[in-house]
């Protein structure tokens, strides 16, 4: 395993600026693993950096559940910056001085992917509820012709967190060849029950909204919004820790009183944040889009199609891997990781894994922290000098 | 501190055998924390064994969230036994040979005691929505209400399991004259953050559902089923361990397989095994009650008018304490129950703790358990035994 350097780095806040999304039309065909052929579909992207000339310093990106492809910058007009610009930027741990870097919204989210809400061109309606079931596997494919549409052989890295970490595992055992490292942040080889169920319940708040329309809402001019506002609100619950919502906001109150003798209405201010944040979501991401992807974490069990033997999966795997887990994630536990690592130990593999104190959950792969920027800096730093040596 | 006996009781299975349930209609006013009197309540309770001479051998059982008066034995024509049957019976951990168990439903819930499905006189319809705001002290004052009714001076113990053990400090709070013992058992003196989040989640989910009629869905003839379906099916997850869904469950599929090249839909055994759990729920219970008792439980703060010193407010109990918590318990984890301890101890109060390991989670408080038995049944063996050589 090799070392990481345990003195954090000083975080760099520079940002890559404004940034523009581009769009391209894959027409080439991709065979789902449902066995339904997409004969083309649509991928949004954005880069950041860039490709060094005989193109081997290229990063995929690979977004989690509600991700989109916008990780880092700023759109115009728009305040508010990508998902992941803490670690993404000049000088930053996934630094775009060094990297190329690439960032896709995959197929069946909703953010202009072919998914849900584009037309099916068979029925020229809205694909809605109709949308083939996708595994992670299908990410995997449509990023491989993306990756022939760039004209990159190779990439550096594909990183992800959570479900982008599944997905960046997939690569490495079906194009072992076309990557040099995974990292593989905050996830799983598979969810447990008690993930499933908190999947499931989701699911069915959205389903139980009668603007669910059995999943024809688009036809019919309607958003569960409700149901999607509570499907988010539960996951959002188990993305942090006890600890971390202790501390943001305790038992502190948004409104009321606990005056004895008056039967005011108390609403506490993680009951006003929760509903804020599940109504903000609602509004911004697809309901059928929710119910596919979270299927496909479901779904996921990377050692299924090997024996469901972890090491005889990883034997195939070709690149280094950095783990990475935090410590108060119950979501996806230290524990996830370290199964991984240990399959990656007993495969042969070379892995590095971090594991960061951290008391905001499953979040914290989101969130600024100097030991995690340290442990991903850190090892790509390592990536980008042997890249830059062998030029 | 007490110390507890380690060796495991052999645990009785004798069971009390056919129950009846008593109804008792309490005609003295009932000032609640909220202000609002009720001029009279029905209260429906069971008792199991015999009360001795001197009335001293009582024991008062609170129930938790969606209990019942039915704790212990069978009704007739049904073969499902009450909820604590395992500890309750003869040579039990609470001996029906010994004790006189009082177990009562309580005000606000839905299984015969005054509450929300209730007529309110004053309108001559159901209470519904209108149904007041209620506070675990409401519980403890109509429990003395119930307590003096059956002319009982003084409990044994009260004992309580989660809110049950709300219940259990707030007596000795209350009336610290009037027990010689509480039982605590994986309960907290208040609810944190998540704890909160989830109950508002699961309010959510009643309220979104149109059936609900905001709270009017008995007089509009409907019932918000799905609503309180979901309410159920998160509620469940938090009670359970995430190790104890795994040993029941894991990845096993109730339909569906994984074949690749087919659509099939796949279902999980947890997955149905959690909307069988909410749906059969939701026939059983009252939307509005869930409401008002999962505010109860979010509202309680044992310490709040004691200066938020939980050291300050045990100074007034006068009785014993039983503290028991269990190692997979994320609900209201064993800190917590470390935290009444540590709290009763600075207030120099009597108080045994017993950290039981299980991998039940929250619900072990109800399900079979040797360590448990033996800490329960050891602690009340010495209370019986005192009772008895005092007589």
């Amino acid at each position: 395993m090799t070392s990481i350097p345990l003195e954090p780095l000083a975080v760099p806040t520079d940002s890559i600026g404004l940034v523009s999304p581009q769009t391209v039309l894959i027409e080439k065909p991709l065979t789902l693993a449902c066995g339904i052929v997409l004969p083309s579909h649509q991928l949004v992207f954005e880069t950041y950096g860039t490709l060094n000339s005989d193109r081997s310093n290229a990063i995929l990106i690979c977004h989690a559940l509600s991700g989109d492809h916008h990780a880092a910058g700023f759109h115009k007009g728009d305040n508010k910056p990508g998902w992941w610009n803490h670690y993404i930027g000049p000088g930053k741990a996934m630094d775009s001085d060094r990297f190329f870097i690439v960032s896709v919204n995959n197929i069946g989210s909703c953010f202009g992917s072919t998914g849900p809400t584009s037309i099916n061109p068979e029925t020229s309606e809205a694909w809605g509820a109709d949308f083939p079931s996708l595994r992670a596997r299908d990410w995997v494919e449509s990023q491989k012709l993306l990756m022939d549409h760039l004209d990159i052989h190779c990439w550096a890295a594909v990183i992800g967190g959570s479900l982008g970490g599944m997905q960046a595992m997939r690569w490495s055992l079906e194009y072992p060849e076309r990557l040099l490292n995974a990292v593989v942040i905050a996830s799983s080889m598979k969810l447990s029950a008690q993930n499933i169920a908190f999947n499931e319940i989701a699911r069915r708040a959205i389903k139980s909204d009668p603007d669910f329309c059995d999943g024809n809402y688009l036809q019919e001019g309607k958003a569960p919004l409700h149901g999607l506002a509570l499907a988010r609100m539960i996951g959002h619950v188990t993305y942090l820790s006890d600890e971390v919502l202790g501390e943001k906001f305790g038992r502190e109150l948004a409104s009321g009183d606990f005056i004895d003798g008056t039967a005011d209405p108390v609403e506490f201010e993680v009951e006003s944040y929760l509903n804020y944040q599940g109504d903000k979501f609602s509004n911004a991401f697809d309901a059928n889009s929710y119910i596919l992807i979270t299927k496909m974490l479901d779904y996921f069990d990377l050692a299924r199609e090997y024996n469901n033997s972890p090491t005889e999966a990883f034997a195939h795997a070709q690149c280094k891997f950095l783990l990475i887990s935090f410590s108060s994630d119950w979501r996806f536990s230290p524990q996830r990781s370290q199964e991984i690592t240990d399959a990656l130990i007993r495969a042969g593999k070379d892995v590095s894994y971090a594991a960061i104190d951290s008391n905001q959950g499953h979040d914290s792969f989101l969130l600024p922290n100097s030991r995690y920027q340290a442990a991903l800096g850190g090892y790509l730093n390592r990536v980008a000098n042997q890249l830059e040596s062998s030029q």
